[in-house]
């Protein structure tokens, strides 16, 4: 199955949802050509690297067949550093073009862009809290992809909950310390694409605070770097083994023993969970990412089966022959589904990436919990979409249709639940300020519905909805505000998804504004004309949920908290 | 994992929900006994099997390990006759008894049921359709279970469209028909779990008319069966090969070739769409029963989890060290909802059953595809929601979890799709009557409202939810009764979802007029109070999803039509 990069799309995204453009043309040439990239290079792997799968072998692991190739390009191309600091060798991209980048990678092979995608994470947390010499000594190596990242979060005990972690870490005396324990869910925490792995680990000192506020982070190489930075000593780090899981099955899910590893100290002790978060931000905005990506994939896989498949007749006798069931209303409907979803996903996965290129902190925080939260769901449903359009070609493995459903179901788990984001965005987010920020946003796009209220009949339809939806916001929120704790996190999960429907639901709201004007001055109608369709599908078969999930949070708490199992 | 058959919930279905409860002290037992043998003799073999997988090789289908002796077994005492007629060796239990019974053995192993369940439609068939003779000779070894029978519909080019079916019937002086062509699809087409396989397939005689109207079904057997019941020859019939598929994977989904192979026609020529319906609609009600299995397997293993688990602190601060996943409250919210949808659809499996042994036609057959559709749909939602209560163990095949997730997701595709049973449902039991079995369904939902009105505040509360869920139901009805047939099929998926659900959450407010009365009398305390919490989580959470597929069926036409890809 083929893929293309939808890099119109994208670049509209970057243009006019984004709230700071950056350097366009640039970017434009970027997105294609890595689009091409990937294309021709790494989406070709997807069902090979699926039915392969990696294998670990006396504590090696084997990627599939094509992967280290394919991973040499990557390298060579220098696409590893695309939104990374020019200082230590990346291009410095604005984050909504590395947003895009990112959807690109993932949607051609998200086993593939797993690698890529921890490899950012740490890049992130060195840059942050990494000292001078760390920075110096793995910035450039982790920004080119010479060397890959990891975190090494997850032990058989501490899933979501950290303060369970066991890891522990022994100060030596020539300032390194001695790492022990056992992590599980270490994502390409072994392979064979790289020539050194820079592990990010969680651990305890002897002397630390209980719970979590006695996490410390290291980092553990590998191999040891030498002060001129060649490759040292092998540490004591083995992979014990590899998951056998239901997706992503070309990517090492690996269980990694530190057996007295040598590691470095990030930043001060016992302030670990602190730059977790830092990295867990990242990380978490780029599995939003993986949604969309999964998303677009499924759909463009979905649209091509139902343009060729010749099945039944039309409902209302236009055809006497056998027709392409996109000509059926409800594949119709299926199809509108899987792309309004994704293109809101996407949309709203721009929007926040551009407010992290802003100072306002409050905003970008607010919207991570979103885009992890809610494309991730809305990927899952979209990959079972996929399946339902091809009907029991769809369960046939060799089509591919079931891989993207198999795929897309780590998504609403790995780096935070959906519920843990969910108490993310309520606890942190929304409670904690007030609900200041939350209310900013609903003020915000008073001022799209107003607009669009200028415009065509199709512009004030949209404008009622989204008045309707975020109006189920406010009631929502203010909701929360007043609730016991047990009542506002039973709704936590559905105000989420009210939230994340919302926000994408407003920037498909604001894409008819600009496509609108663009049809006026009578620009790239046909682009114009599906994005309003689009947005307009979206309003009527999407953001009207909003409505569902108001009344499960304001109503549901009681018959929720009084379930009996 | 382990399976334990809820059958006091059954009973309650059985004895208060189906319109015609039968004998009851009989049926207990019997459910308790099938209960007891399929979790100790089918239910261990369900991830052992999907682990294997059934194994194709020179047209020889291998079950996995421990198939052939689960078969024995389950022959050996005799439980495909459950339902079945007397006459034939059968037991002659209500309908609503052998729906549980099909819920407990695809519960323990979906994989495993497969090959009964297309026994059944087969038995169906012929009961209906045979001669006097064939019943004589192929009905008491298929009721027995000695031979199975399989369903031959499917072509490659011809799946959801019979109309595209090529395969050839041609009559031979001994009044046999050579039948010859390619079937794909067919579950347990070949197998080694019993002696004889009965195959129903359809194909065009030379003279046929086109299209739908000229498929005739012919009886197949593996063996050609000789005038004193023994068996003979092989038939020039040959399994190909098996698919590999996302799930169900220990049943053998086959490619068959008929190559001249010796046929008997079932009824009269050119018929065999309208015998097809019949098969078809037993094996559709079967399949939304399939949909209950799978959702309370996949409960009972996330409630399991949920239990012991330990992780993260109360959110309302009551302790301070990690407690069992189950108490906090999106893990709460997840189980109640499958706990909740899941009690639902086996309620309105049991009320749909239950219709099918009274003369009301109309209404038994307007229930089939809301079983087959609302029931399958849930059960995939379920069975993702049991994935993520296990968090990144859900992800891991050896957990479990996710085989539920990927083997749910042929019941909304296979004895045709949702958007089949929903134009089914739309077309022929809504419009051709003109919304009369519709209107009678709405109008003892509304003496139900009224009953419960005279109940506690949760019945009135149910009572409200109740008869908002059922205007909304009337107010689609009505907006389908008069649109263009465009329009109509495009809401026809939102409008099965939505009478689904409705006649689902109907059933559990009728369970709660039932559970007030029976506490009323002091009787059975926890079951009954469990009940009604139930139903009302039901009506708040899943219930009010009928006012989101409303909008989405009146107005969200236009903008599904408009849709542009």
């Amino acid at each position: 199955m083929t893929y293309e990069a939808p890099v119109k799309d994208m670049m509209f995204n970057i243009t006019h949802i984004a709230p700071n453009p950056g350097e366009l043309e640039m970017a434009a040439a970027v997105l294609e050509e890595f689009g091409r990239f990937c294309a021709e290079e790494i989406a070709l792997l997807n069902a090979s690297g699926d039915r392969e799968g990696s294998r670990c072998d006396q504590g090696l692991v084997h990627t599939p067949v094509g992967f280290r190739e394919a991973y040499a390009k990557y390298l060579e191309m220098g696409w590893q550093g695309l939104s990374h600091p020019s200082e230590f060798g990346g291009q410095d991209l604005p984050r909504a073009v590395g947003a895009a980048a990112g959807e690109i990678l993932n949607a051609a092979n998200m086993s593939f862009a797993l690698c890529p995608l921890l490899t950012d994470g740490a890049i992130e947390a060195l840059r942050h809290f990494g000292s001078p010499q760390m920075k110096q000594t793995y910035l450039p190596k982790l920004v080119s992809g010479t060397w890959t990242g990891t975190m090494n979060l997850t032990e058989p005990q501490a899933g979501s909950d950290l303060a369970l972690l066991r890891s522990r870490a022994e100060a030596q005396e020539d300032g390194t310390y001695r790492i022990t324990g056992t992590k599980i869910y270490i994502t390409y925490g072994e392979h064979d694409l790289a020539e050194n792995i820079i592990h990010l680990v969680l651990a305890r000192t002897p002397s630390a605070p209980k719970g979590i506020k006695g996490i410390s982070l290291f980092l553990v190489p590998k191999f040891l770097v030498s002060a001129d930075g060649t490759l040292g000593q092998r540490n004591a780090i083995r992979c014990q083994s590899i998951e056998h899981k239901l997706g992503v099955r070309a990517s090492p899910t690996c269980v990694m023993e530190f057996e007295g590893a040598t590691g470095f100290l990030i930043g001060t002790e016992n302030a670990g969970l602190e730059y977790m978060f830092t990295m867990m931000n990242a990380a978490r905005f780029a599995v939003g990412v993986q949604g969309v990506a999964v998303g677009e994939r499924a759909y463009q896989q979905a649209l091509a089966y139902a343009k060729t498949r010749l099945q039944g007749r039309p409902v209302d006798g236009s055809a006497e022959g056998a027709i392409a069931i996109i000509h059926h209303p409800d594949v119709r409907r299926m199809l509108a589904h899987m792309r309004a979803t994704t293109e809101a996903c996407r949309a709203l996965a721009a929007f926040a990436a551009g407010w992290q290129d802003t100072p306002d902190v409050a905003m970008a925080e607010f919207l991570v919990p979103l885009v992890k939260g809610f494309c991730t769901e809305m990927s899952v449903q979209t990959a079972s979409l996929g399946v339902q359009i091809h009907g029991g070609m769809g369960f046939i493995e060799e089509t591919g249709a079931a891989q993207h459903y198999r795929d897309a179901r780590i998504l609403p788990i790995y780096e935070g639940t959906t519920a843990i984001q969910a108490n993310d965005l309520l606890g942190r987010k929304t409670l904690r300020d007030g609900g200041a920020t939350a209310g900013r946003i609903a003020a915000m796009i008073a001022q799209t519905e107003v607009a669009l209220q200028q415009g065509s009949p199709t512009a004030q339809e949209i404008s009622a909805r989204l008045g309707s939806a975020r109006r189920d916001f406010q009631a929502v929120v203010a909701h929360l505000l007043a609730a016991s704790t047990n009542e506002a996190y039973a709704g936590a999960v559905p105000y989420l998804m009210l939230a994340g429907n919302l926000v994408a639901g407003w920037q498909m709201a604001r894409a008819v504004l600009v496509a609108e004007a663009a049809l006026a001055r009578g620009e790239d109608r046909d682009f114009m004309s599906a994005k309003i369709a689009t947005a307009r599908f979206y309003a009527h078969h999407i953001l009207t949920e909003t409505g569902l999930q108001r009344s499960r949070v304001i109503d549901g708490a009681a018959s929720l908290l009084d379930a009996v199992f």
